[in-house]
């Protein structure tokens, strides 16, 4: 019996292995919106690899190039639960020797506003060296809802949170 | 000498340690808007603070409500965070007992875009029983980048990281 347990209890620690390594794959519980992307999205690197996948890098080697400090079993993980949530998705570029290479999804394409929500806010108040620029007229841009039934901008004010 | 050298030391472990506990606070060694922004609100929890103070929550009993399953130790934690990076200002409310509230600064409110985009993506991708509507006519919003000095929507392909 107790060599049981200790069986049951040893495959527990396995089946539960990657789901406890970082603290940011744990669930919220919340039924909101920006919890449950946290939940896919809030891995400490993930939205690094995101920003990186936007600028055109594929490759394993391209990631661990621009994330200085990566661990090569860290970013595999990444990778795999990036695949599992649909954000990426990865293509052989040669079977001999096999090597991949990795595209976001439209899903993950469409994270391209929170990492601009990000670069914005981060430019203006944590690191005020860059600015994200409209390439035009060189103003700072800025970041805002719109509708696009009315084409305006709307203000957060009039923006609501609703069940479907 | 040695005896001021180890005290510095001491003394630099103990200002250190808050900083390395989670594993997001840890720094991405990067010259990155993105990156720098994610060493601020990256920790788990953070964000779901700001979006409770933004829905109007100021009070710690308020967030334990609200983030169910957070340790009053990570809450007090993650306030004091909030307060040393500028994004939260405490005051109190109450001498005798002693309570303290909580408000966003302006730096914490500018993270209302961080937090819409967030929600945006979320309900549209992972928290479909959710959207996020324009109030007037129902439909759901979209996030975009807009320039203040053309006074119009820019393209994410008009738009690019320019040192200050």
């Amino acid at each position: 019996m107790a060599v049981i347990t200790r069986a049951k209890s040893a495959l527990n620690v396995v089946s539960s292995a990657r789901y406890e390594k970082g603290p940011m794959t744990k669930r919220y519980d919340q039924a909101c919106p920006v919890a449950k992307a946290l939940e896919v999205i809030g891995d400490r690197w993930t939205l690094l690899i995101v920003r990186d996948l936007l600028r055109g890098a594929r490759r394993f080697q391209d990631f661990q190039t621009s994330l200085t400090g990566i661990a090569p079993t860290i970013l595999s993980d990444r990778l795999k639960l990036m695949e599992e949530h649909g954000l990426i998705a990865r293509r052989f570029y040669s079977d001999h020797p096999p090597r991949a290479e990795y595209l976001l999804t439209d899903k993950g394409k469409e994270l391209e506003m929170v990492v601009g929500a990000l670069a914005v806010w981060g430019a203006r108040h944590v690191h005020p060296d860059t600015a994200l620029v409209h390439t035009e007229c060189g103003e700072p841009v800025q970041i805002g809802y719109y509708c696009p039934r009315c084409g305006d901008r709307v203000r957060g004010t009039a923006v609501q949170l609703q069940l479907a």
